[in-house]
């Protein structure tokens, strides 16, 4: 079998020792620990690749480890739309290329941005094949209450994803039903994403949004990312794809997420050196332009709680982040505040993969 | 160091085989996955002991693991209650035991009685010491929005066990803080915790009601767990005291939790012949009087999806609850069905926990 690491990318002997050398090689690797009163509660395990053009930098658990990305490929997936010609053909502007990579709230600005997007070209709501979900904004569904309205599927956290979808068919006349495994724009996204991991997606399965969501290696989804961050030789079409998107992401952190959550304040802290993007059981990716890098955590157990913690700990140890910025802090100790106010017990990342800061 | 497993327990050789025969001895066990399409996306693991007096029944990962009970001791927690004579004195009812022993949802059911029972013994809700908080049952969050009115402490899903510590101390004449470590109420519980769960408990944190918490290993909180489902040779007072608290959860499954909460369901299900509590961070117990048997088992990463799959199969498994009934089915194999209502992927317990309910 061949190497996953071929090409460019790191042989055997440039991974990194894996620090839980109790387990075989091949398990995941304890990432992140509740304390209460100092004494150890619960663990998260997983998989984390880092990595650059040249190689593996650092490495956790089994890099090799066969994953479901889910929203954390988005920017991979949204490719296709840059690439065909289809978001310049209809104007998109660089906030609507950001919600296309966006698992968003279902906030104002969030649906509304895909409602006017649709409406720009001639599609709307009914036209969107991923479901309607109640937005998890405070507002947004308060909002809906006072007006006794129901969601929409504008409020879907996958909105902008489909209308790039939607925006991709319309410009190559496929079938209204977009979502579907041999449907053109899946094939272009398939595509896309074999070409940035560098390996055959062996499996699928359906996203919660309904689109098919391509499996592969941690390893080679660090690559993928790794390729965002650094895209040159990628071909003139392709880099610059890669590197408006990436550059949406940075400059509209809330567009992405949403107040309150691990992408938008970790893209707001790193201030455009760092695009993020989380995914649903615990995945995260890093893109780091100015260094080439790419990163790739799963958390076996499907914990945002632990992915959220391992990336913001990643990014800091990267140096693109401050880890007394409170908007990184959150993220790296978080206490666990009893009803009385009194702080009973704490998440932190393991040593290991905090290493105090230390540069990577 | 002497077997935690002393006396009537089992000695290693009565302990069954671990599934993971991968890891060494003392890892988790690999207990409930999630596959999307058939292929594997998320992985729990944990530790699990099924035992009688005469030893271990079963056992997945390790018994010795050290946890935080949380509030599947909550039975234990309330022995003081009954042996020091405090519930006959004040005149409690079934329905305050089963009260005392919950993790409730601050439904209306749940609050009234706490707040009638606080009356009744002269006292009122500025004497809990649990905190506010806001209930998680939908139709009392409605009422207070509706009458811009906020959570008080009745609503803590621990008001009732602090309902207990409450009556108690007003028996024995203690001071307000009875939640303090050195407290008589606490040393009380301490006392009991360890004789039932045979070990000296080396460790204790604050829980999310502001009490100690003590920690044992996982096969000492089933051999309590055992205990109380045979509690005959405990003495009098105990054996009563045990048989009064087991026999109140098991006849009111809804004042132990609530609506939609595995607790209620599975002891609905039962019909009697099981009492089960869950615990924050992934901790379930349960005890089958019939057999004489007690379980317990901890999530390794706190996550109570997975909690509750392994108590409902283990249930089935000892015959005592019927995998068709709806009220286990939805425990055993979860579909997750998506925005479009497609089942998109399914959780379910590993063939060795399950082995397709052959009785243990």
């Amino acid at each position: 079998m061949a190497s996953p690491y071929s090409g460019k990318f790191a042989t055997s002997s440039m991974i990194l020792p894996i620090n839980e050398r109790n387990h075989p090689m091949t398990d995941a690797a304890k990432l992140v620990e509740l304390h209460r009163n100092g004494i150890l509660e619960s663990t998260h395990r997983g998989h984390v690749v880092v990595c650059d053009a040249t190689g593996v930098i650092a490495e956790w658990g089994n890099a090799s480890q066969v994953i479901f990305p889910r929203s954390a490929c988005k920017m991979l997936q949204a490719l296709p739309l840059v690439e065909s010609g289809a978001a310049n053909k209809y104007g998109l502007e660089i906030n609507q290329l950001a919600l296309s990579c966006a698992s968003h709230q279902g906030a104002h600005m969030h649906s509304d941005l895909a409602g006017e997007w649709l409406k720009g070209i001639g599609l709307g709501e009914p036209d969107l094949r991923c479901g309607s979900q109640t937005p998890s904004d405070h507002e947004a569904r308060a909002m809906l209450r006072e007006n006794y309205q129901s969601p929409c599927q504008l409020h879907n956290n996958c909105s902008g994803k489909h209308s790039g979808f939607l925006t991709l068919n319309k410009h190559i006349g496929g079938n209204a039903e977009y979502i579907e495994l041999d449907h053109p724009v899946q094939k272009a996204v398939k595509a896309a994403f074999e070409e940035m991991t560098g390996a055959t997606a062996l499996g699928y399965g359906i996203d919660g949004c309904s689109a098919p969501n391509f499996t592969c290696e941690v390893g080679h989804l660090a690559r993928a990312m790794a390729k965002m961050a650094a895209p040159e030789g990628l071909g003139e079409t392709r880099s610059n794809a890669a590197k408006r998107l990436v550059q949406a992401m940075m400059a509209y952190p809330l567009l992405v997420a949403g107040e309150g959550r691990a992408c938008s304040a970790l893209m707001a802290a790193a201030n455009g050196r760092a695009a993020v993007k989380t995914g649903a059981e615990g995945v995260f990716c890093g893109i780091i332009p100015e260094r080439g890098i790419g990163i790739a955590l799963k958390i076996e157990d499907g914990n945002s709680r632990a992915s959220e913690m391992v990336i913001a700990a990643l990014l800091v140890r990267l140096g693109v982040v401050n880890a007394t910025d409170p908007r990184v802090s959150q993220y790296l100790h978080r206490p666990d505040i009893n009803r009385r106010g009194i702080k009973a017990a704490e998440f932190s990342v393991r040593e290991e993969v905090l290493a105090e800061g230390k540069p990577l």
